[in-house]
């Protein structure tokens, strides 16, 4: 698996949870499918960066913080 | 046209030319074509992630510095 995705998927759940956010809560909030959104947080979708901004926005915090050094 | 994308273009451009990067170089040394750079520039590309790794260590900043606030 792409170490990217994986570690993008990684810092969005831990992000997530820093925020009390269920996948349910922060999907509803972003307007994404929760199925979508548990892919992306296991590292199978190659985000875009339109959807990145959608979910930064939804968590409350920066894009830059959903995005890791690598 | 989305705010997003023309401000990621808009982004990595500014830092392109200050890394004193012509757009062929900076094709090259990502091993995308040219005529897509442009693209992603003029804010016409939704782009992925790993796109977003490709293009950073291009052009040797971090990836959080081609994403701007909005």
């Amino acid at each position: 698996m792409c170490v990217i995705r994986r570690r993008f998927g990684e810092n969005l759940r831990a992000i997530r949870k820093a925020r009390g956010f269920s996948q349910e809560h922060l999907a509803h909030a972003a307007g994404i499918d929760r199925s979508y959104l548990g892919k992306v947080e296991r590292g199978e979708v190659n985000l875009t960066i339109e959807k990145l901004y959608l979910l930064s926005k939804a968590i409350r915090c920066s894009p830059k913080d959903l995005i890791p050094e690598i």
